[in-house]
């Protein structure tokens, strides 16, 4: 039995395969179609949509009721009219975005008649797993098609219904636009999701968007690489040259906006000069919005906290993904930088300061993919970052990294045009020399 | 013992790190003159040098001679003035080459006061692992520095002098230019390299550089990202619209000209139409030197071939690295596409053809990091591509791809700047719209 199910996902990888081969030499401009077409589909079958994903969420209710489901599954897994429509105008958004595919990033001439190419062309077949959003799927197709990808998709049992028709619908529009069979497969069981960690033949990279314990696991189990992050530890860190109306301002958005996103911060760090006056203020203002503080025990006793939690080692290195933060009085922007390098996740960190130069020191020495001065964690994301969508956010430090739109998911190859000419002419005596001059 | 030695790695490695955030912050003027002064130290102990590399040359004569080192290990050890001319010259071809860090490569307006910018930026601490050949250490070490990079290097223990004492010149020249201490080891023993491989907290990226069963062996021992590639399995493919004389020097070239280089060619395949006068040409022309010729069996009874070895499909997935050749008839370009996607490494595959359509498609639908057009696969290097010198050629997917100069070991973070902005001023009711212009 697991022999045929070995088999039939080995074809169905192997059928993305083929289909990522053709998609490669597809032309911009039936990419553009089929994302148009894409939107049309599911804007003309909005009611189907809306109602299979009452089912989902009827289904969903009950467990919550039973006390299997966690109620924040439910926001996330329900669709409006509003929701969907966003999402129909992101793919349009998307489908008249710059194409990247056949962009030319360098040009040399090596030699007379010898010229070499960068080209911009797709990784292949992208595997990527994703939990209860069923929005994510029509983004994510979508920026696979923008990209010439093929996609082998695996969304939640939990959106069942609401991605199959979803899926059917976008289906429809690849396949009238001339897309190739089997360059897109909606998975539904984890066993092929398994099967697929094996197949590195087949599947070029994978993108799990899900829980910590999702992500690690898949890292831990394939040699495809794996596009995204496990953790998501931001900082924020008020400088002694920080605005404070500021600093509590960011502290609170990047804090309670959103508490279970991964750019959301888990660490507040202030430096000593200004934490006389700023601890009290944020300390009250987070309080405030519900939020538990856990503040390191040294600062508790310098400044007389009352009625805080005690941070220690454990919560530096913490995603609480909820309303609690913890809470750092440091010395320096040494320290500071130490700590965020030290306990990060190398996902995003900012700090506040109307200092330039120290904001230069911050940037270049904080080695995350989001470095930010003066605006919210928060703003880590591929559609307030411009990109329309977003696969995901990579704390890798191979390309790519932060939210990965379109760019994130091609590649490139060299291409060299020559007229016969042979290693052997440029080594020994009489060597040809190169030009290697760069040209337009 | 091995926790006594675990902790010297996990100290040389912390070091490493360390220096590596200082050097982030570096300026690109103290680059080029720490590579300048690494060139001189180099031309000043000359002699020196060539007296160390004698004694290690001494010693492999010995082994080769009692039978337990190969006889090619030799000339891959031996230094004299001009290879070691030419290594200065790299060196200062790389000082005087464009600076990458620090570059800009997208600035994007997100709202009035809230500017995006994605800036380069080194990786960090980079594991490079080499086997014998000594000019090899001088340009890693300048396409690091160049790069802003921390290096941990492991040489072979057969150019153990050589490799100390060009060590150690580089060295003075990096403290001389305020090069923090630390920056740059060079390893001795193995263990140290399995205990580095351990430490992904401080070690970003790997470089193997040497035999298939190296790469291989890292690559499953490690969840460090590994940049290289474990085979190089390159194809020609003489088309039927090939111009015969040209295909036939390429053939000559590709295979003989270093056979145990990564991008020399393991197969040729020939387009059925042109076999009949291309196959005996060829056949001939790589007898003469002394290549082995293993052709398909179908091929061999179709065309009457004699003298020559037969091919299977373990001839077709075998990298030789040696004189040895083998030899497919195909009958259509997708069936050329096809073998080179399932037998071949991704490395560099070329086609020998007059028509452009032909290649355009080959271009599209060869998913390798080097796709050429009537040139020598051996032009895959990144001297002969105008990037100084290579760490390594990778035929991974995620950047970098191909030969791997400063490009491929620079990463990026993206900067944001704000004036205070919270990502709850963008939800809701009255939610601020994003800009998203790209500005200059």
């Amino acid at each position: 039995m697991t022999g045929s199910i070995l088999t039939q996902v080995q074809e169905t990888a192997r059928q993305a395969r083929l289909a990522a081969s053709q998609m490669a030499s597809g032309a911009k401009e039936s990419r553009t179609a089929a994302l148009l077409s894409m939107a049309d589909e599911l804007a003309k079958n909005a009611s189907q949509i809306l109602e299979a994903n009452k089912k989902d969420c009827q289904r969903a209710e009950a467990l919550v009721s039973e006390g299997k489901m966690q109620a924040s599954f439910l926001k996330r897994l329900h669709l409006d009219e509003a929701k969907l429509g966003s999402v129909i105008e992101g793919i349009r958004q998307i489908a008249h975005m710059d194409d990247q595919l056949g962009k030319t990033t360098l040009k040399r001439e090596l030699d007379d008649g010898l010229k070499l190419y960068r080209v911009i062309c797709p990784i292949g077949v992208i595997l990527v797993i994703f939990e209860s959003r069923p929005d994510a799927l029509p983004q994510i197709m979508s920026l696979l098609v923008k990209s010439g990808n093929a996609g082998l998709i695996k969304g939640g049992k939990e959106a069942e219904n609401s991605n199959r028709i979803i899926f059917d619908c976008l289906e429809k529009a690849l396949s009238k636009n001339g897309f190739p069979k089997g360059a897109f497969n909606l998975l539904t069981g984890r066993e092929e999701v398994a099967d697929l960690l094996k197949l590195d033949n087949y599947v070029d990279l994978v993108i799990p968007r899900g829980s910590n314990d999702l992500v690690r696991h898949i890292q831990e189990n394939t040699r495809i690489p794996v596009l995204g992050h496990a953790e998501g530890i931001c900082h924020l860190y008020v400088d002694e040259k920080a605005d404070l109306d500021m600093a509590l301002k960011l502290s609170v958005d990047s804090k309670v906006q959103y508490p279970a996103a991964c750019n959301a911060i888990e660490t507040l760090l202030v430096h000593r000069k200004v934490a006389g006056v700023f601890l009290s203020q944020v300390i009250a203002a987070l309080k405030e919005k519900n939020v538990e503080v856990r503040v390191d025990k040294s600062a508790i006793e310098s400044f007389k906290l009352k009625d805080v939690g005690t941070a220690d080692d454990t919560d530096w290195a913490s995603e609480y993904s909820d309303l609690t933060i913890s809470l750092k009085v440091v010395d320096s922007l040494d320290e500071a930088i130490d700590h965020i390098n030290t306990y990060g996740s190398g996902h995003t960190d900012c700090i506040v300061t109307d200092d330039e130069k120290t904001f230069d020191r911050f940037f270049a020495e904080v080695n995350s993919a989001g470095v930010y001065c003066n605006a919210s964690t928060r703003f880590a994301d591929g559609f307030r970052y411009g990109f329309g969508a977003e696969v995901g956010i990579s704390t890798g430090k191979l390309h790519p990294r932060g939210p990965v739109g379109v760019e994130g998911i091609v590649t490139y190859k060299y291409k060299l045009i020559g007229s016969g000419q042979t290693v052997a002419e440029y080594s020994g005596d009489n060597a040809r020399c190169f030009t290697h001059r760069d040209c337009q």
